[in-house]
């Protein structure tokens, strides 16, 4: 027993390297052109216009080298019947399973990965592949919507609504055998897991949220508390007992519809540009950035070529911001200041 | 003196009990398609327009027993001559009188009431009306303007600038025998009214604030304390002596123009969507809405038919809002779940 | 040498009297068109768009005596290469000493001034004429940039990105003797600056900033600390140890492109117009504002007439906010109003 406790101490420590390591210097960039997550079709086209937005060019100039692994191929099966109303289950579960594997594969190469979708399904495929290499690591939602409700739940059947709940490991008797995703299990506990940007959340979910005690930021509460403050309980609640890889699942809709109107369920009453690269901000001053997804950028849905810009534009900016690009400049050059950091004189004053 | 003192108490229970019930369970809606409190034809169709962006699907689906009294007829009439510059006062007189009764009726029915402007004037007739009921309601006015002009101090005449200088008992020998309203007598204190928004305000205006004490936030205040707190003291300063029937008169043009550009009197630097939708989150929270004015919405002045419609759905959002629609979901159901309150909660962390 | 201590006493109380009364009811505006600090055509308009959007009118309603100096005029020189990569330094440098001069006339005449530009390498004339008058005087500089690269530093060899590296003592030995610049020499400690809403900083401004020290808030720093609490640190870095005359440097891309499109190098995530409007009001209450710069209003690059004259009424208003305009109204009556503050009461409450 002794002996057992300190092999899994030391495979703990093993794989604890390895997320270490996927926080260094090296980028890979893995596209998810998927959309059968949900019922509109352009969402496929995400990584394509993120790309053409300058995402490499701009985090080349961040000092990384980056990584980009192009683009997976996904299937659409044929006789992919609904099961419990839940539409596309087995390519939606074969596309995850895909994207899992690769997930774990760039992690355990050593790279900080950022995921582009396609539909927010894909966090299934995503946190688990980042879970097989770090099996502690804690999950940042930032959405509108809080996709945690289970196949009962649903209003809609679309698994772009349930992610969450195929992680949690207190929702295992409430998620069925769905076909397509016999090869993942909870992995997730419910308090390693924040959101951030809530505002239109189904009853179902609602009652799972207060259950489950889990923490949660809706726009309300950001009116309330400021993004500083929220920021600040989000990371003291999934680092203060011990510092671990960061999952950060950034769905566009988080922002308001005015900043990111190529997307297909945009609500009001978003985030600014301001607090949704202030979050970022925060998640890169960790340190502990290991694997990011940018979801649910749809350039069909735009009303304009600018809208469809501008929606690119804004998720290459919240992902530059959480790999370390910075307001006041000085980019790879900060390492060189010795200066005390301004922000901490400003509190002492 | 003893026993009028008990009869007194008596009679202000008995009105307090009508009050009580007006915050039941039933939203009564009731359309002023009236627009001679000012100049711009259109505002007359507001509460069309407001109908249409779906305003009681919106309401019913928030487990309300919902009654749309339709619009009131109002008569423009004839040889109505300017008084002191006041236009239109007999056509506006009489449209309040008219409203004033059918707000008491409704109040003494037993529904909270939704009245659909139709120009800011009308918060004389429906104040009033209101005040026949509960005679201790409090006022909240949120507005870029104050519209506590009198005739002498009005700039334009227009009777919309005027409304809350005919409620305060304070005005009164401030008040010309302006012909139409000889059926409204003052009957508000002047310290049971806060104004929210402000940021046009002329200079006898600004007196009377002064002098009279008002609580009043521009939003230059906004800017500084934060919404969170304005609501804060707002409601302390109408509730903390006696909890009380509470008067949300919401002109639409708190807005910022970018949101509400179907307005008559827009003003740059105005309320956020998600500042607005906490104002009536926060009055639903009380429990005491009793009555609430929409008013000012006027789809004649939309550049597109897109500024219509986002200034008819701000408008619904903003009632439903005011009447229990969250932005953390759970709507009806949130009575069955007896968890603790989150909010309250992450101020201790 | 008790003498010369009781002479240069003598003379600096002469400059502070020239400068309180600079500080009175008169208000003059020069307009600068002129463009050669950078490579975009377009902004030598910026004078005629702000006078078109009504700059006049709206100060005189302030209850301020105004004179309009009208445009000063700039002649491209001929033969003018550049000097290590830095674009027309004579050119720049002429159309800079011919400011200087007036503005200096101007502040020495008892106006408070208000300098129209043009492009921000102009406010190397504007600041070192003012500091002719009132050398004590200290500078906030509102900006996506901070413009204090040297000719080594600078990205782009123009001169609207480096005029403060021109204005500080400290910068003194990393400045070389750029021709067109022998009539002007460092003038300004950088504790006496300020800079407000950076969020496009070069390498080499960030290590100029962090190693002298420099006071700044960037956008980040605004969105955790709140405008409020950014104007109230920089109000007393600037004048805590002493009252003195404020130059204001305002250029119109510290605000949000989508308020002001009509300018040269617009960064997202700029100053809401509350915000921008904020500052303004703060540095209005001071009682010490004496010179003020509105530059980089570009006519030519607004996308349609409507976005540039947004752009120019918003550089009215920041104007008309500097110089006493009121989000409660009142304006010139306000002195006959002896009531308190409300703004103090609600602190207390």
């Amino acid at each position: 027993m002794a002996l057992r406790g300190a092999l899994s101490r030391l495979f703990r420590t093993h794989l604890n390297h390895t997320c270490q390591q996927s926080r260094a210097q090296s980028v890979a960039v893995l596209g998810a052109p998927f959309s059968k997550g949900q019922k509109r079709r352009g969402v496929e086209h995400g990584p394509k216009v993120i790309r053409d937005a300058g995402l490499i060019e701009r985090l080349s100039n961040l000092d990384y080298s980056v990584h980009d692994f192009g683009d997976l191929n996904f299937h659409h099966l044929e006789r992919d019947e609904p099961y419990m109303d839940v539409n596309f289950p087995r390519t939606v579960g074969a596309a995850n399973k895909r994207l899992s594997g690769a997930v774990s594969s760039a992690v355990s190469a050593g790279h900080t990965l950022i995921m582009l979708g396609g539909d927010h399904s894909l966090a299934i495929g995503s946190v688990s592949g980042h879970a097989q290499q770090c099996p502690d690591l804690c999950l940042i939602w930032v959405d509108a919507h809080a996709d945690i409700n289970t196949p009962t739940t649903s209003p809609s059947g679309n698994l772009h609504g349930l992610p969450v709940a195929f992680m949690l490991k207190e929702l295992q008797d409430k998620m069925p055998d769905i076909p397509g995703f016999s090869w993942t299990k909870p992995f997730l506990n419910s308090r390693d897991l924040v959101y951030i940007g809530l505002r239109d959340v189904d009853p179902g979910e609602y009652q799972i949220l207060k259950s489950l005690g889990i923490q949660y930021f809706t726009m309300r509460d950001i009116d309330r508390l400021g993004i500083q403050r929220v920021m600040e309980v989000t990371l003291d609640h999934v680092l203060a007992r011990k510092q671990r890889p960061i999952h950060l699942s950034f769905d566009i809709d988080a922002f308001d519809p005015s900043l990111a109107p190529a997307t297909g369920t945009p609500v009001n009453g978003g985030l600014t540009y301001r607090e949704g690269i202030y979050i970022a901000e925060e998640i890169h001053n960790t340190g502990l950035l290991s694997v990011m997804d940018l979801v649910e950028v749809n350039p069909v849905l735009g009303a304009s070529p600018e809208a469809v810009e501008a929606t690119a534009s804004l998720a290459v900016d919240v992902i530059a911001s959480s790999l370390g690009q910075t307001r006041e400049g000085a980019h790879a050059s900060m390492d060189e200041i010795p200066a005390v950091k301004k922000d901490t004189e400003l509190l002492r004053l």
